[in-house]
């Protein structure tokens, strides 16, 4: 839920003059190109003279023309007009004369859009509203016209903000017209700009569209299709364009970027979207650190001036140590309750609960450290948390409370003497009133479930009222060196790319592809920001010998539908690498929204409807006989799989 | 064919510095906000120091690094290198210590990346090349590393531009490295980044994007589907975001603009593209000249420098007079050639070929003057210009030649007298040499295939070394006035939309909406280009009562298709109007380009294939599954059919 959805709230509900102001001034920039130099101008063009934003008591005396929506009226005297850059106040003259005028404005309904002329006045004293930029002045009008009048909304608007958000969804151009709708677009518009800014004018990076109607990608099982008028044959929506950024790169294009629209079938995944938009980036002659220089200088370039600035380069962390100390491949580094190895402590102690884990191979205790638990946490809560580890790890958790008079209280601290729980204190650097908790077993399977309680615990004590996560800080981390194979779950004697298969082994590494190849490292990096994946990239292989070695041996792929690829890296091929920024996440995540539907004008519901166009929807069999397929109702599945 | 497709032909070959220096310094500009205030830089991020086209006699002693492909090799001696920015040319030291140099360098085939550290020199007196912008130094070589040999070319590159398309769209990657590619590709990207600084930075533009993963919009039948996972259910991938644009106006966004992927299943079409891309504009309080001032506006700040200034305002024309004078509503105003009324000529004239269209209703006689035709064109060309016309408007036409004594020798002529040869003379204005084309039948008819005549005898002429349309000329045109509805062509009783439903009537048709909306015409503005259609739109209805008359009355279609925008129009709808430019075409135009697959990275075929990595393909009936769809082979559709 949103906590600050400000809906049509008030008069004071002060809209940010955003737009008509230079938005960004950055403060470090380690070159000189392009500062927007003067602010756009909204009035050309059009009907009106003045935004509903922009009147000051400089200009009082002004004859203006304003468009806007009917946001309040009162008494027959006071209208409230709010456009996409505020509120003016509009004053009725109440004599005989202005009497049609007066009828005009008092019959149109709330949310009607008009058209006023009027006289820029000085609000009587005592009347100003210094929470409303425009609160100096009022227009007195002398011209009305009811451009369309709101006949239909579907509740009154005001309780808009408490609707389900399917009913928002259904009705998303209100839901639009909201400030923070508003506010999250615009800002997504000018970051993408200053962007497009930093990598074309700064940096001379190509922007190349390229094809959504591609081919299926070996393994793309989330692609969805799109039959074509030859019998049998598809298109593909791609995921990603990254055959053709490596294919740009061949042809010589040495620095491409798009803003690519991105397609994948997640069925009912929350908060995903069926199509998607990333910031897909490519250079020729380029390493990792190259990369990364990039986008700390691209988000520090973009990032919106009131979010303070971003200081580089951002702090970078093994895919190894992160899943040590966090748990995870993308940590929130906002806050602490980092993973502590126990081992140690608990070398010598014979129990059940560690005895059963002690011949794991990679076997292992470790521990957080959850803040004033005591305090903030119940038992359930505890429970909840094992429970939690137990179902989605299949982990056994164990925890101890250090009391305030200083003992450790635990079910294992009968099997501890006073110095390994001493020992234990030290380790994990607990004081009075926290939370101890100890898990035993294989080092990856510990780590994530202490990772995840770990968020799940902080989750718990910010409900509580213990912050522990500054949500106006803005934590990027890099998460490198991943291993560059996985063992497949199905299969563990097969390897799967744990990314995808044209990331470049590490140089260090090279060598083990020929022998453990599940212990070669790639070249691979994310791009974590407050415990969200928002990119991730890697130099890609440009020889095509070692890439038809890693399809062809490694992976037991064919290769033959990467035909055109391999051929290419043949045919003088750079070396190149790049990275894909996830921007309606990125977004999101500076806006603070709740859901990445709050940064996307028209969302797809998380079953991938428009509830608004009742998308997707029935087609006609003779619509479909062009591309030569039809549907198979469920009845005739059934039927089929029961032959 | 591209006339100028300079591929590897010579050390000579002069790449342009475009992207190194800020690539157009406007003229005119009637605002003040940003120009690029340095040079991109090129070299940051990466392995090189300097790329391959920015060294000069300034740079003499430099040590630097180059990345880049062979281009050439001469006698082990010298060595170009060619990246995006120019050629440089290597110079290998002989002597012996430099023997491992020498034989890297000269081992590597043609086409191989290499990476070079050297010091910049100057050439020897007498060998420098003016016509190269590094013409004037070399760099002498002390280390290079082959990155990527060229093992594999489908043949010798020299050879690459007298290929087919087909095989240079299936070795795409390499027709990408060529002069002409590369250009088109970064003028295209530079110019979007203008037009976005104007639309975002000049007049505070929203960059929205809108879904593409939509409902079948109704009459849409050129739209792709994509099986959803809701048997029966079907995404349409649409062909412009109409809706959305309007949607986001009364969702207040005010000003919204997208460089938007559009979708048009249009089977073979020559030169149009499955999928392809406009500039999408729409804007809330906003009238025709609004819009077209706008993009006026926007044109001549994204024009690319060497391209000339345009001029503005755009010269306008209505519908009815495009097609009287020049036989189409996108002419071309690059010549003359206009058609003349000369049916005040023939008023008395008795000759079997006026006499059969005497009473067809609207019946007239125009004509168009071939400049030179009798010098130009043979009886054959006269003879085809007439079966032209027969089979593609089975429109008669008859010519008459005005020899050099002065007289005029025609069929027709023996029907004229003097007087009335001479009026025919002086109406077209014919000189000696001309020849004149006569058409008599219904308007329309006589002027589309006088238009087309028009178009077909400036192409021959030109062919015979005429030139009539200056190729470095671009005249912008709006088309106006148009009708807001059509008779059907299937049904001339029924009528249908001449644009699209939503276009607004003009107001002082609107009173004829209830009584000849035949006549009504619509607010909706062509722009053309030399003689394309490269952008359209409109002002839409606003008003729900009289989209819902135009829907449900005027063109008999079924509103409730279109219920949430009805309902939207009812919901305070500010007036708004908008417009898309065809961006491939547009650019296909300024840089002159024989077609659209010129200025796109990766076109499909006119079949709508990708012949370099073979899509649409075959997909595996499980992987249709998710999707409740299975293939209707063609043997199996016949059946059906039969039964």
């Amino acid at each position: 839920m949103h906590k600050m959805r400000l809906l049509y709230s008030s008069l004071s509900l002060l809209f940010p003059r955003r737009a008509a102001e230079p938005w960004c001034k950055r403060i470090a920039r380690t070159w000189a190109f392009n500062t927007t130099a003067a602010p756009a101008d909204l009035n050309r063009f059009v009907a009106r003279t003045k935004t509903c934003g922009e009147l000051r008591s400089a200009d009082v005396g002004q004859e203006v023309t304003l468009c806007g929506w009917i946001q309040y009226q009162r008494r027959g005297q006071f209208l409230v007009l709010r456009d996409f850059q505020g509120l003016t106040q509009i004053i009725i003259p109440q004599d005989e004369s202005a009497s049609h005028l007066k009828k005009v404005l008092c019959d149109a309904p709330v949310e009607s859009v008009v058209m006023v002329t009027g006289t820029v006045v000085s609000r009587p004293p005592g009347q100003t509203n210094p929470r409303m930029p425009t609160g100096e002045i009022e227009v007195k009008v002398k011209t009305a016209e009811v451009l369309n009048s709101c006949k239909k909304l579907p509740f009154e608007m005001k309780d808009f903000v408490k609707k389900n958000e399917a009913l928002r969804m259904q009705y998303r151009y209100l839901d639009l017209r909201s400030v923070q709708l508003q506010q999250n677009l615009r800002l997504r518009s000018q970051m993408v700009m200053r962007m497009r800014e930093y990598l074309c004018n700064g940096y001379g990076f190509v922007d190349v569209e390229t094809p959504t109607l591609f081919k299926k990608t070996p393994g793309g099982a989330k692609e969805f299709v799109v039959p074509s008028r030859e019998p049998g044959k598809f298109y593909s929506l791609p995921q990603s364009p990254q055959q053709f950024k490596q294919l740009l790169m061949i042809g010589g294009l040495d620095r491409y970027f798009q803003v690519a629209r991105c397609y994948r079938d997640e069925g009912s995944k929350p908060d995903r979207q069926p199509e998607f938009t990333q910031i897909d980036i490519e250079m020729s002659f380029v390493d990792q650190a190259g990369i990364q220089a990039l986008i700390e200088g691209l988000l520090q370039y973009s990032w919106p001036e009131e979010k303070g600035a971003l200081e580089a380069p951002f702090p970078s962390i093994s895919y190894n140590e992160a899943l040590a100390v966090y748990g995870t491949d993308k940590p929130d580094t906002r806050f602490g309750m980092k993973i502590v190895d126990v081992s140690d402590v608990f070398r010598n102690v014979e129990t059940e609960f560690l005895q059963k884990f002690r011949n794991e191979p990679h076997s292992t205790v470790k521990a957080i450290c959850i803040p004033q638990g005591a305090r903030h946490l119940q038992k359930k809560d505890l429970e909840s948390l094992n429970e939690l580890s137990k179902s989605q790890f299949n982990q056994e958790i164990s925890h101890c409370i250090l009391s305030s008079d200083g003992s450790l209280n635990s079910r294992l601290s009968r099997y501890l003497n006073e110095e390994q729980k001493l020992e234990l204190i030290r380790t994990v650097l607990a004081n009075k009133d926290d939370v101890v908790l100890v898990a035993a077993g294989g080092h990856k399977k510990v780590c994530s479930a202490l990772g995840k309680l770990r968020l799940e615990s902080a989750d718990l004590l910010e409900e509580r009222g213990l912050p522990l996560r500054d949500s106006s800080a803005f934590h990027f981390l890099w998460v490198v060196d991943f291993p560059l194979f996985l063992l497949k779950e199905e299969n563990p004697n097969e390897l799967e790319s744990a990314h995808h298969p044209f990331t470049a082994p590490l140089p260090s590494d090279e060598h083990l592809l020929y022998t453990e190849p599940a212990k070669v490292r790639g070249q691979h990096y994310d791009l974590v920001l407050n415990g969200n994946e928002i990119g991730g990239g890697s130099i890609r292989i440009h020889n095509a010998k070692q890439q038809r070695f890693i399809l062809e041996t490694v992976l037991k792929e064919d290769s033959e539908l990467l035909f055109h690829l391999l051929e290419a890296l043949d045919s003088g091929a750079p070396p190149h690498g790049g990275i894909a920024l996830g921007l309606d996440r990125l977004i999101c995540l500076i806006v603070g929204a709740p859901s990445i539907r709050d940064v996307i004008a028209f969302p797809k519901s998380f079953k991938g409807r428009d509830l608004m166009s009742n998308a997707p929807d029935y087609v006609a069999p003779e619509e479909l006989e062009p591309y030569h397929v039809q549907v198979t109702w469920p009845s005739a599945e059934a039927k089929a799989s029961a032959n």
